[in-house]
Order: C-alpha cells, then structure tokens, then sequence
C-alpha cells in the first residue's frame, strides 16, 4: 500500500539466542550482511540499527552498505542494556557516572542519526525498571528518567526525534516505562515536540492493551512516532511473525494508523529465534501487505455508522467480511 | 497507625452475585444498614457511597444513620454502569441524550458529596469501553471522555475533587481509562487542579504495574486523590480481603503512600462474594495495620542506602526481616 | 460443512448479567422461548440445557418445542453453582447433605437427558474450587470430587456420557478442574468408558492451552464427548462470538476435531451480554462455516510436510494462504 | 526443619544472560566452582546438576568435589534444549537420528545418576513443543513423547527415578508438558514405578495452578518426586529468591510437601541474572526456614476445622496470625 511504508530492525537478520542458550540458534552475522539480508525482503525499504552496530562499523561504511541496497536508516535505536555494565539500570542508574555514560550513548545515537540520516533516534530504556518490590526507589527513579530523556531530547534539537518505546517487562521483571499511558504522560511532561512514543504491537498486547487504541491516543496528542511489528501469544513479548496470532486486532491497528495518518515507518521487530530471518521478514510484509489490501475493501462509512450504534454485531458484520 | 485513614465502599456489606448467580449469594441489604455493618468494623471511620444508593434513601437520612453510627462519608462513587441504560457507555455514549444523562449522574454525584459532606466523588467509567476489536471509534471515545470529565470537574469547582479510577477490565472487555498512565495522561490533559487519579489495589495488580511505583507517578503529580483496597491473584480484580495474597507488594504500597505523604482515605473495595462482609472488612483492616506496624520497625536509613545499590539481595535484607 | 454439527447453549439467548448489573442488560427469558430463538439461527440443528430448566418447565413440554423447532437436544449441563445453595461447593461440599444434593442433582440431569433424548449430561463444576489460600483441603476435595463423578457415571450407564469440563476461575478464584490436563488425568483415574471430557474453546484458551492440542490429546485417549466454542482475549472466559479473536487458532481447532474425526456436536457456549442472542449465535455459525469452508482449501500433504519439518515459516506458508 | 532437605541447581551459581544479554551479567563460573559457590550456602546439603556438565567435568572429579564440599547429588537433570541442536525439539523431533541422541543424552543422564549416586533423573524437555499455531502434528508429538520417556525410563530401572517436569512456556511458546495435569496424565499412561512428576514453584504459578495444589494431586498419586524452588510475578518463570513475592502461597506449597510427608529434596531453581548467586541462595535458604518455623506454629487442629467449614474468613483466620 502506498501510505505503509516498511522498515525492519536489523537484529532480526542477526544471531538469535535465549537465556537457556547463550550460543543462539544460528551464526553471528556482521552488520553489513545484516542490511544485506533485509535487502533482499521484497518491500523492504529502511533498516533500524542501534548505536552499538558502529562499535563494529564505521557510520560511513555503514551508510555505503545500506545506500548500495538500495535503502535507509529509519531509526537509530539506543542499546543501554545489552551488556553488564547496565545490570542495574541506564537512565537510572543511581551512580552517576554510569548514568552519564548511558545519556552520553544516547547522544551518540543522536549523532549516528544525523550522520547517517536517521530521522529519528529509540529509546527503549531495557534495562530501567525493577525485579523485586522495594528494589529501587521509584520517585528518584523517575525523575532522573524524565531529566535524562530531556538532556538527550535538548541534544537532538532540532532535526531528529526521540521516540520513547515502552514495553511492561523482560528484560527487567518491570521495567520504568511500562505502557502506553506512562509514555504519554511522560512526553506530556517533558513537554518538547521532538519527544513522542513508539508504540511495539507485541508490548501494546502484552500491556493487555488494544495496540490500535494506543495509537489513537498516541495520535490525539501528535506523538505517534515510530511502529515496530510483530506478533505474540498476547502475555509476552514473543516477537513472532506479524499476522500470525492476531487477525482482526493488527488489522485494527493498521486500519487506525491509517485514518490517523500516520506517516512514519513500520519497522519489523521480530526474533526469529528457529526461523530463517529472511523468510520471517517476507512473511511478515506479505502479511502487512495482505492486510493492508484488505483494509481496501473496508466499507468505511458502514464501519462508522456501525461504531455509532456501539452495537458489536453491527461492526463484526462489516469487518467480518474482510477474512470470511 | 495514625497516618492511614481507613474507610469501605457500603458494598463490601451488600449482596454479591456474579454472572452465573445473579440472585447473589446472599440477601439484599438496605442502605442503612450497609452503614451500620461498616460501623461495627473496628478501625473504620469512614465509608463511600454511591448517587444511585440515594434512590433508596435521601441524603439526610443516610447522613443522620452516617453520624450516628460515628463516620464520615469519605467518598460518592458514581454508578453508572449498574443497569441496562448504561450498556454501550456512559461519558463516551454516542447517543447524545444518554451521554447527557451519564454527565447529569455525575454531576448528581457532586451534588450529593455537597450535602452530606464528602470531600470527593470517584468516577470509575466501568462502561466506558468496548468488547471487540472495532467496535468503536477510539478517536472520538477519548474526545468524549474528556469532554465530560471536564464538564463535572468544573461543575465540581471549588470544593469537590474528581477521582478518575482506572481499571483495565470488566465489565468491558477493555475500559477506556485502563491504567495509571491513562489516568495520569488524562489529569493531565483536563488540567485541573480538583481533577485526579484513584488507585484500586487490585486493579493496578491487573494491569500488571507496581501498585506501590503507581502511587509513586501519581505523587510525583499531586494526582493521588484516593484508594481503593483489597487484594486479587492479579490478573483479575478478584477483590479479596487485603493482604491475603501479596504481602509484601501490600507493604511497599503503603510504604510508598507513608512516604509521598498520602493524606487521603484508605477505601476498602472488597466482594466479598461467599464471606460475611464485616468478618472480611475487619480482617482487611486487621492486616492493615499488622502491615503499617510493620513499616513502623523498617530500617529507613538502610532502605535508602540498599536502594542506591540498586542490588535486590541488599534490599531484600532489610525488606524480609518484616515478616521473616 | 457435512462433518461439524452445531448446537447452542440456551442461556445465549437468555438475559445476561455481571456481578455489577446483577438486572442484566437485557429481559429474563422463558426457556421454550430461548429454543426457539435458537431455531431462528441458520444451522444451528440441536440445543444444550441444565437440568435446572426443568424447574420451569416439564421435560415433556420443553421436549415438544425443541421437536417442533427441528431440533434435538445435545446435552443436558448441570447446575450446580447458580445458587447460594451452592455458594461453597458442591461435589466438594464438606457438608455430606449438601454434596448428597449436588451428587442427586446430577443424576436429574441423567434423567432428564433420558427423558428429552440428549446423548450426554455434562459437568461443569462451577463451585467446586476455593478462592483463597488454604482455604479447602485438596486432598479431601479431589478425593470427594473423583468418589462424586463416578458416582454420577455409574449412575448413567450405560447410554448417558459424562463429560467433564474443566475451567481454570471464575466463578471461584481457582477451580478443582483447571485445565485439560487435569480433566484427562481424571477421566483416567475413574477409568469408566462413559466418562470424558469437554474442551471449552475459551476455557482452553484462560489456561493458555493451546486449544487444538488440547483436541489432540483427548482424542488419543478417546475421550473427548463434547466441545464449547466462544473466542476471548485469552486470560478471561469473555464468551465472545466464535472466530471474533483468535482466527489461526480457532481454525486449528477445527482442523484437529476433523482429522481426530470428532463425531460430537459444537455447542455455541457464548454470553453476548450487550447483543442481541440470536444475532451473536447466527455469526458464530457464518465464521464457523466459513472457516470450515477454508480448511476444505487446505493443502493437507503440503501441511504434513511442512509439520515435519517443524519449519514455523513453512507450515505457516501453507496457512497463511487461506486468509491472505 | 528436619522434614525439609534443601538442595540447588548449578546454575544458580554460573554466569547468568539472556536475549538481550547473551554475554551474561556474570563470567563463566567452571562447574567445580559452581559446587563449592553451593557449599557456602549454609543450610545446603545437595545439588543438581546436568548430564552435559561432564562435558566439562569428569563424573569423577566431579563427583570428588561434592563429597569434599560435604554435599550430594540430588538430581541429574537432562539438557536437550540448551544448544541449536534442539532447536526444534529433543524428544520430539522428527528426524529420527535427531531424537535418538536426544533419549541417548536422556539415558547418559540415567548412568551419570548411577556414577555419581543421584537417585533421580529430571526430564524437563524444554526444546520439545511450538511456537506457532500449526507448527507441529500434535498427534505425533505427544506419541513420541511417550514413547521416548518410556524407553528412558525402562533403562533407568531399577534404582533411578524419572522426574518429569511441566512448564506452560520458555524457551518455546508453548511446551507440550505444560501443566501439572498434563505431566500427571503422562505418567499415569506410561504406567512405570519409576516414572513420576516434578513441580517448580514458579512453573505452577505460570500454569495460575495453586502448586500447593499440585503437590496434592500428584501426591494422591504418589507421583512427587522432586521440587524446583523460586518465585515469580506468577505470569512468567521469573525464577526469583523464594518468599520475595508469594509468602502465603509459599506457606501453602510446603504445608501440602509436609502434611503429604514429601520426603524428597527441595532444590533452587533461581535465575539471580544480576544478583550474587549465593547471596541468593542464602536468602532462599533463610526464607524457607523462616517459613518452615512458621508452618510449626500452625494451629492445626483449628486449619482443619476452618477448611471444613469452607469458609474463607475462617481459614485465613488461622493462617494470618503465622504472619500479621
């Protein structure tokens, strides 16, 4: 479809593991082969990457590699917890000096996105939360959240947005920024125009929200910034293929970031741990895409007179069509 | 303990039923003598009523029964979602006149807190929701929503505070205003200063949040007007008698609420469905202030100091000598 | 479809309350009243009752109107929940008189499906189960379960099948037969060729079972009597109209009940609490046959191959085509 | 207490990571220190370990350092999960050479159980299950699985005990030994003395089981052979410090291992991804005495008259006072 345009996270083309195998389910893969192999994923027309991806490339060779694909960098996610040193939180940290070097990595995202012409910059904060109660102290922690996004967003004036990416747990047992209405309130309290949010569909599920109804709040506040797509079995964040859980409420998700004229990117976030990546990826987009021609034949304004009457059974039998 | 003020919903003393025994497993019980049951809890001094109890009994009465037995009205809840009027919505209610009348109801609830002196009426849209993927305009939903709760704030002003309640399930399928961040996003919104959040112990249990963290991001706000009190196995709000489940998340709530300095009620919300409602008031409250002498013994200084740790085990140390 | 016969609950079209409308959101209907709204649902050919129906109307004048409707009467479920009565249990009961009564009550529902011709009596044990921590002895309870239901199946041989139906909560916080697992274990311990189980499609789905490998592992033992079909978000029993959320899993529900060659009935099992009941049942039967319609276009070798390749992304090709 | 031996796994003393982290919070920790990190934990007296440890190990030296530490082996758990070998499935899998080594590690197990004097054998199968809907033949998957624990368990008689141990989900979405039930009727349908069931704390939780409840079915069976101890937020196997979350459920599961005279080993299960192990371990230990020295002040005599009459006020009454 003309108005959904796909990106993909190049970590669903990398080594996938879990904590019951450190090794992964495959290889290591370089990150230039990474943007190669979502090259091949037919309508596939961006890449996200993290900061970190530079410590093994530079920007430059980066940005020949993903130029030659024939793509672009949608977003520069910001990895502050994929090692030790973050064991206890980024943002948050209570020491200052781990604090600092976190901020200072997301500054480096920041820098990354202009260099290689990012319009944005992710800040899923992984590793600031909790594991057990009384753990941390939550007023503290909070504040110093708030004033960290705020040093960064500041940094990124003007130019590149900061898309705030909430998820309610894993890696942390709870993690600070659980869900929709945290995120939103806290860019409502930052208060700049380059904060937003980043709605994942498989946290929005795992939050038990609507993901389609996130966006509409999102979008009523004009901080929809980035989408990341995936699918799950709703109470964890399984990262499967999108379209193969849930039918009508991706199809909802998209049909609302549709008429609330999103015109980000939708950036596959998915962890193929025993797939092929670049089978996962078709499969996905082709999904995204068949669900996107359906959407075609919705009949618009019997779906709205049907929400008007709040009846269920009226607007089952208009989106009821579009599958049976 | 002297800085928790212990009140009950009047329905903690009424009939339970549920869907499959809709006759209730127990009789009918008048107004009035919902206050008097209440009374009989040792430790209670408070109790919230609903505008639809004063149907049954005009305010005067109930204030005469409410003095007499030696309490305050601490909150009017308004009900309305109780009957097959309020089926599709009430604030959000697409059909004007029903919408106009859910807004009069509130504002009835405003009018009652005046006469019989509560300083506070809840607002908990439990039918403000929906049921299945696309059975309403969410755009519109939220601009409704915020509209009417801005209508009965004011109308509220001065004197009254509105207590937005979240919960993020049942009787809809989703409701509306499902956790703390949408409450606290829409505070924040509406931006008044006698609009605020209600916490349910067990509706934030639901959410899967830290009910203590929750009263942390209200604080940090000045936006936590009241509680409501129980306990669940916490995917549903199965509104058990207090501290029968989690003890030790019951403790940082409270913890959390002695130290942002919470001035408010303590509202049991119990259904007690097959229990004697005073029986399972007077344990809440036993357990209660077993909890609060509890924190009384708690090593502050060395919370603090685990906490900047940032080390579960060290906090853990101080945490477990409560109850081990 | 020729292979899948559909049957419905009659409390679909009944009134529908929750624990906050105990009124309900619609009008108490007469039980002839409630066949014959299932007799004006397109390919809807049988009917479910409880026993307790019988307390308004005589078996021979209900077995009348169904015959008169064209239909047949597929199950007869027993009430043994919907009663203070019943309020702490019921085969469980400690009270030997009252679990007496339960334990008699179930051999009424063998009388009645003698008496109106219903292949089967069906045990839903709603109140047999606790809601608190220590509150009942398990050991006591399991043996006082397992004594009861083979009871009522010796009762009912030969002719009558029990089948046992197994729901995690609700209406007690926990129920004794949770889950699949625990239904079989059961059914194999009475050791009685009439007694099986009854996989509640939305029932499965609170255990986080997956539903059709529930199918499956009845159908290894032969014991799978009787199937209730709904959709839900997953963690509650929402009772929603089939095919509404869970496309993917509801249609490999139906293909393992055909390739287990399943000769029983699907009785719809839903709670439209806001809809109108025959609307609801009537597009439970169009998506349930619309699905069945699909699984005649599966390309059942590529599926087996596919399978054994344990390949996700090769089995999901075959799939996915018969939506996308 | 004298009725409970506490023993632990390895792995709550190695290096500790996960998806996000497949580094590890930790450093790799050699198998023989992993023993000694064990032998620190007063209160300790066994441990359990892996058959793919003498990998690295001799069962010899290996067996040297267990019995310098003052310990024993309490269980030789089988690893057929851990590396992308079994990726799709160990027990399971559909190349037949694949499964053969599978039940060949399963039976390395068995004679490491022998040289180094473990009674018992654990079976949890964390590789065999599925991650989307119709990924695998349910059919056969559970046919194998049966067959494959028989064989494993012939060559382990006489002398060594078969543990099977359920989990809802992880590293898979959904893992064909899901629940207590499942792993009941397993055992009961191979039908071997040898053949039994364990239960993890936190796996139960997962399954919303109440695993005092577990003990009790399995031991109606006689079918407990081993437990797995932790603690969680009860939606995920979080594998935390016992006792941190859930004290009364905790109580609950050891009252049902005393009162059904479990004789067998109580061994930690904890993940301490970003805690000191044995720091962990320690306060596991403690926690469990603190709670095994509540259980002995337990009124029993009045929790058994309470349980009889069912009522949960009255039940709770006898319980609280073990901690309020």
């Amino acid at each position: 479809m003309a108005d959904f345009k796909y990106s993909s996270g190049l970590w669903v083309f990398g080594n996938t593991g879990d904590r019951f195998n450190l090794a992964g389910y495959k290889q290591p893969v370089p990150i230039a082969d990474q943007v190669r192999a979502a090259a091949k994923v037919k309508g596939i027309r961006g890449v996200e990457c993290h900061q970190t991806d530079f410590d093994e490339i530079s920007p430059k060779e980066y940005g020949r590699v993903v130029t030659d694909c024939g793509l672009v960098t949608t977003n520069v996610n910001t990895n502050v917890w994929g090692s030790a040193k973050w064991m206890h939180g980024a943002f948050t940290h209570r020491d200052p000096s781990v604090r600092a070097e976190a901020i200072a990595e997301a500054k480096r995202s920041v820098d990354m996105a202009h260099e290689v012409g990012s319009p944005s910059v992710g800040l899923w904060l992984g590793s600031d939360g909790f594991d057990y109660p009384f753990q941390v102290d939550y007023l503290t922690h909070w504040n110093l959240l708030v004033d960290a996004i705020r040093q960064v967003a500041v940094y990124a004036q003007p130019g590149i947005r900061i898309g705030i990416e909430y998820k309610l747990r894993e890696p942390r047992n709870r993690m600070t920024i659980g869900d929709a209405g945290k995120a939103l309130a806290l860019a409502m309290e930052i208060g700049l125009d380059n904060v937003g949010c980043v709605i994942d569909f498989g946290h929005a599920l795992q939050c038990r929200e609507s993901p389609a109804e996130s966006v509409a709040i999102f979008a009523r506040h004009g901080k929809l910034f980035n989408v990341h797509f995936n699918d799950s079995f709703r109470d964890w964040d399984d990262d499967m293929i999108v379209g193969t859980v849930h039918v009508w409420e991706t199809l909802e998700f998209l049909y609302y970031c549709r008429i609330t004229k999103y015109k980000g990117w939708f950036g596959l976030d998915m962890f193929p741990y025993r797939e092929d990546g670049v089978a996962a990826a078709q499969m996905a987009i082709d999904n995204l895409n068949a669900m996107a021609a359906m959407l075609d034949k919705l009949d618009l304004p019997a779906l709205k007179k049907a929400q008007e009457s709040m009846d269920a059974v009226a607007s089952q039998e208009v989106i009821r069509k579009l599958v049976f």
